[in-house]
């Protein structure tokens, strides 16, 4: 199995990330995935790149992330706004089967065999830094580092996303609260 | 003086960056003030509100929130596109009238007097964390809480953002990269 979509180099991976859509957190742990929803992810460093999540002490995400030290971020795009909003409020805890009765599929990431959700229009893999020890505990904050990106080229391609060029399902959405998300609207230039 | 925007509650202020916006980060040492853009920030906690934002070593802003624990976070709208690439092309250190020269007002914050930007559709006033120490050196990462928290009433009211009932000139933007931005779009329920 390899990622479907095609590869971001690694100085442009921060770049999936940059304006700020929600995301998705895939681990896996003795043969078992689970996915959630996060809204509090963003770019860390440019290269090698580097992202900031928040996972809650609460979830079954951030035992397996503790156990592994490792994750995939994806970002889903406006056709799986449902999903989304589905996968951040059952836990993998008490619904153990939430993602197949969701529907979701996964393929592992070349390097940590962490999922891949398909349907993103992003995903990267990632392993945690160090520095996470210091603000996991007390803020539930984890850094890590992505060590593989993959991008839709319908809405992604030299190294900038183009949204105004491709079907509105494609666009990100960003959550506000409660399940209701703004979709990314228009481009706009200042340069 | 007191600020101009209406002041959200605090167990709201993390919905004012929930969604991804791009940000102004104020800040004042000694007499003077800055503002510089900064596209990596999110929420970090609900109540007390937290953030986290990333704050470059080569930056005077960097400097001064070193100095003082203090800082503001701003929402620039699509109105102020071109001021926020300014803002943050231009460095307080090289060009120390680029406020005056841009033509950007600020009001002092009533507890820790840092820079809240006239225009924006929300304004924070922070103070720095302590676990911020082992997360600035290694990642230029600031934990901050946030003290206080005003919203423009046209785009945000009952603890949420309504850009659809507003002129579009009121949306957030979401950098992108080079200065090509995207503001946000249309809503879109899930729940």
């Amino acid at each position: 199995m390899r990622p479907v979509l095609p590869s971001v180099p690694l100085q442009h991976a921060y770049r999936l990330l940059n304006h700020g859509p929600t995301v998705l957190v895939g681990s896996a742990h003795e043969g078992r995935t689970n996915v959630m929803a996060a809204a509090w992810a963003m770019p860390l460093d440019f290269e090698p790149p580097k992202l900031a999540v928040v996972i809650d002490k609460s979830t079954l995400t951030r035992q397996w992330v503790d156990a592994t030290g490792m994750l995939s971020i994806n970002v889903p795009c406006q056709a799986q706004a449902g999903l989304t909003w589905a996968l951040g409020n059952e836990s993998g805890k008490t619904h153990p089967d939430k993602l197949s009765r969701l529907g979701v599929r996964t393929t592992p990431a070349p390097l940590t065999g962490m999922p891949l959700v398909e349907g993103c229009i992003a995903q990267m893999e990632c392993r945690v830094l160090p520095a996470t020890t210091h603000v996991a505990g007390p803020h539930d904050l984890f850094l890590v580092e992505v060590l593989g990106a993959w991008a839709d080229s319908r809405v992604f391609s030299h190294g900038r996303w183009h949204f105004e060029h491709a079907p509105d399902d494609l666009r990100t959405i960003h959550h506000v609260a409660g399940g209701h998300f703004y979709t990314i609207g228009s481009p706009r230039s200042a340069a």
